[in-house]
C-alpha cells in the first residue's frame, strides 16, 4: 500500500477551514477513499486536554512563551499519530499546522522565529505536508464570518493589531520566497476563500486534481 | 532592593531533593529571608495541570517529544512568576531545572540535544539560576530511597537502563567543561547527599554561605 497525503487547511480565522475541511473529507470518504480529518491544538486524547488548556477564554493566563511550547507538545503527540496513519494509506486532512504556529506565535506574539522553529522541528520530527491549502480572503468577509459563528475563544479574542499581523503572515506564506525559507512548511497553494461554500470546495477539488490527477480524478465530477 | 537569587536543586529520584528544599526554605524564612520554593513541573496553576498530564501513571501514552515539549511549557509559565519574585529581592528555590531536562529528555529519551535546548531557552528566555545545587549519592542508597517513598510516578517506573542514563548525565553535569558548554545550567556545585538529612543540609549551608557570606551567614549557626 502506498503512503497517504498529509494535506493541511491553513488560514486565517473565519475563512473556513473547518467547513472545508469537514466537506472534503465527505467527498473522499464518498469515493471511497480512506480520509481522516483532523485539527490542531486536538485529534489526541492529550492534544484535547492541552486545547482545553489553551482556548478556555479564561485560560490561566497563560505566557506566549508557554502558549507556543504547549501547542508544539499537541503537534508533537498528535504527529505520533498521523505518521502511523499516513503509513497506512491514510489521506490525512489536517485543520491548521506549521502556518498557524507562523503566523500566531512568530508573527502575533513576537516570539523569537528560530526557537519557535526549533521547537517545531522537535514536535515534527522530518514530518512535512504534502500539501498546504492556504485558504485567504478579504479580512473583512472573515471577521463577519468569525463573529456570525460566535462563542470566541481566547485567540479569536485578541486585538485588531494582533489579527492584521497574523493574516499578513498567512499572505507571506503563500509566497515562494517565503517558502523556500521554510522547508518545513512544505508547498503551499494558495486558495481563494471567498464565495459559497460549494465554490471554495470547486477550487480546492481543482487544486488537489491538479496536483495528484490519478489519486483525485474523481473529485468534483458532481459539481 | 537588591534581586533576589534563584537557587536550583537537581539530582536523580531518591537523592532528598524535595525534603531538602523543604528544610532550607525553613531555615531561610527562620531567619527573616524572603524565600519560597517551587517544583518543576508546577508552581503555577497551568504548570500543575501539565504536571497531571505528564506524571500520572496512566499519562495517555505521552510520546517522548510532547513529554519534553510540555515540561518546556510548564517552565515558561514559571518563569514568567519567578521573574516577578526574583525582581522583588526574593530568593526562590526551585526543585528541577535544566538539569533534569538534559537528565530525562535529551539523555534519558535520546532526544535531540540542540532542538531540546533550544526549546528550553524559548521557555526560559534569558534566566539562569544563580546556583545549581547538584545532590548525588549512591544509585543505591537512591533507589532504596524511592522505593520506600513508594507511589511511583510514571518517570520513576522507567527501566534500569534509563535511569543508569539519567544518573550518568546528573554526574557528568557536575564537571566543569559540561558547565561550560551548557550555559544555560549556569554555576553547578555537586553536593554530597549521603548520610542524613541534617548532614546534606549542612554541606547545602555550607556551599551558601562560601558562595553569599552575606546573604547567608546565618545559616548553619544553630546546627
Amino acid at each position: 500500500m502506498s503512503r497517504g497525503l498529509l494535506l493541511v487547511v491553513e488560514g486565517a480565522e473565519g475563512v473556513g477551514k473547518t467547513t472545508q475541511v469537514a466537506r472534503l473529507a465527505d467527498r473522499l470518504v464518498a469515493l471511497g477513499i480512506r480520509a481522516e480529518r483532523y485539527r490542531e491544538p486536538g485529534g489526541t486524547p492529550l492534544g484535547d486536554e492541552i486545547r482545553r488548556l489553551l482556548l478556555e477564554p479564561a485560560a490561566h493566563g497563560v505566557s506566549p512563551r508557554a502558549e507556543a511550547l504547549l501547542f508544539m507538545a499537541a503537534r508533537a503527540q498528535l504527529v505520533a499519530q498521523l505518521e502511523a496513519r499516513l503509513r497506512e494509506g491514510t489521506i490525512v486532512l489536517l485543520d491548521r499546522f506549521f502556518l498557524s504556529t507562523y503566523a500566531y506565535q512568530i508573527a502575533g506574539r513576537g516570539l523569537d522565529e528560530m526557537l519557535v522553529r526549533d521547537a517545531n522541528q522537535l514536535a515534527v520530527g522530518g514530518l512535512t505536508p504534502d500539501l498546504t491549502l492556504l485558504l485567504t480572503v478579504d479580512p473583512g468577509v472573515a471577521q463577519a464570518r468569525m463573529h456570525a459563528r460566535g462563542g470566541l475563544d481566547r485567540m479569536e479574542r485578541e486585538d485588531a493589531a494582533f489579527h492584521a499581523r497574523v493574516s499578513a503572515a498567512f499572505l507571506a506564506a503563500a509566497d515562494g520566497s517565503w517558502q523556500a525559507a521554510h522547508p518545513e512548511a512544505g508547498p503551499v497553494q494558495q486558495i481563494d476563500a471567498g464565495g459559497s461554500v460549494d465554490e471554495v470546495a470547486a477550487r480546492i477539488d481543482a487544486a488537489l486534481k491538479s496536483r495528484w490527477p490519478e489519486t483525485f480524478s474523481g473529485l468534483g465530477e458532481s459539481l
